[in-house]
């Protein structure tokens, strides 16, 4: 079996990256690509490198040359970024998940196409409860291409030339503290600081409610997605869990042990965009057999550790 | 005010058009485009015909090189020849659209793109009435380039780059009796037979419940579109009649009067896909002074006039 991995160089693309390296069987091969600046260097046994720009044609030419049976499409641009280079973001985030799936469906007809889509598709949410069915009314382009790349895989889905899943998934824990670029990097910002024992400044308060998931329940969820059966969904609310600010620093100082102080801030932005979720129903995913975190205490240990 | 037509030879494009050309102010121009073989050879006085590719990035530098203050984007592929050439579909009904948009955009920032949209957005329909608040879920290619447009265009105008209006219409009455390509034809058909004192073999059962639209309230959905206020919602339902067949049927014969015999059929894949829709709540166009065609018979009238 031949797997590709985009945004092999990232958060989430380089922990699965070796964990892809670590479980493959002997007649499978990887792929890893990313921006040639994204990979550290660091040598992944067993997988092939392939820094280039998938937003260049002739790259794509000589990366698909053999095709792939899985793919897992986690390349993409944050949405801060997105939304301040609106060109970039277009290619990056729309016109490239798109070439991408048709090329995978050219080469190898029915091959699994994993999408990292994001909780970025439903905007502003009203509903008191979150599922796959709630209404998609993205706030930022980064989201809109995300929604429109769903759409076209469950349409390839349909056809049956590939065999597409896209997961949403919320903003990862816990990001480098290096990491500041994304919106969200004040919720990976609390685990850090609390560990070190300084003071967090958080700037939404304490009862501002937030979808938390752990980078190694991402990369399980992206592993399970790659071997659901053909006829199972084509898009799922990755098993995130629903939690204030405060409930999520009373768990990660169970694992820490409680020796950090925090002042919380009234961001009104930040709070509206990444503090006011609601309940979040995940019970598709979970008779789809995705494990997720499971509680707080876990997500915390998980997130702490880097793994 | 410059002004930019695409499927300017079709049904509803040649239509819109010859409207356009008779209510132009003198400072305006307007372009029409379409493929060669679109265009009757009629000339629209005043109207300057550019014949090309849509998918032709250098026919669209040329197309582009002034810019446009008002776009109407109504050149597609129709469904069913777009599920038997995806390649095509996804040009023309998807790659063409977002590109239009986008350099409609670059050269005239908050120009007005008004958009042909489709009830196919909407796939097989479980609710009982329909507005734009029902979740899409397009059964077809077609459907889902529609509805990826849509998105991409609220996002545009959410920007403020492009100042939007995606009109959501159903097939339209009466297509000329040559052109039979469409799964919609025989809902034509109907107003042709009848007219003409023949048999119609509706493949479809007098109960077939199905969305009704002449070609010249579309003309005037899309011209009203044009002018509407720049906070105008993005996406709207045109202003459609739901009837049975039986009832359209009725109607038609209120105006030629009653003359032909019709044996009703039992095609069950065209009763599924357009003769099983539910009633349809336009409350949102009509509110935003979109008049439709008002009533069955107004509707005949329109659609046998050929107007």
């Amino acid at each position: 079996m031949r797997v590709l991995l985009t945004g092999a160089g990232g958060f989430l693309g380089s922990g699965l990256a070796e964990r892809l390296a670590r479980g493959m069987p002997s007649l499978s091969s990887l792929t890893l690509t990313d921006r040639q600046s994204s990979f550290s260097g660091k040598e992944i046994a067993g997988a092939e490198v392939k820094p280039g720009d998938l937003t260049d044609t002739v790259f794509l030419d000589e990366l698909f040359e053999p095709g792939f049976d899985l793919v897992f499409h986690l390349a993409s641009l944050p949405g801060g970024q997105a939304e301040g280079e609106p060109e970039r973001g277009r290619r990056i985030n729309l016109a490239t998940p798109l070439e991408l799936a048709w090329r995978t469906a050219a080469r190898r007809p029915g091959a699994r196409f994993v999408f990292a889509s994001s909780i970025a598709v439903y905007g502003e949410i009203a509903a008191e409860i979150v599922s796959e069915s709630t209404p998609a009314a993205p706030g930022l382009s980064y989201g809109a291409h995300k929604l429109m790349t769903e759409i076209f895989l469950s349409d390839l889905a349909r056809r049956r030339d590939l065999s597409a899943v896209s997961l949403r998934f919320p903003a990862l824990v816990a990001r480098p503290p290096t990491e500041s670029g994304h919106g969200s990097a004040f919720m990976s910002q609390m685990f850090h600081k609390i560990r070190a024992g300084e003071e967090f400044a958080s700037p939404v308060p304490a009862s501002a409610r937030c979808w938390w998931m752990s980078r190694s329940a991402a990369i399980d969820a992206l592993l399970h997605a790659a071997f659901l059966p053909a006829d199972a969904p084509t898009m799922l609310l990755a098993p995130a869990l629903s939690a204030t600010m405060a409930e999520m620093a009373e768990a990660i100082e169970t694992v820490t042990g409680p020796k950090s102080s925090i002042r919380w801030g009234e961001d009104a932005r930040l709070t509206r965009i990444f503090g006011s979720m609601p309940q979040i129903d995940v019970s598709l995913a979970h008779s789809l057999g995705f494990a997720g975190d499971g509680d707080l205490e876990t997500l915390a240990r998980a997130a702490l550790s880097g793994a």
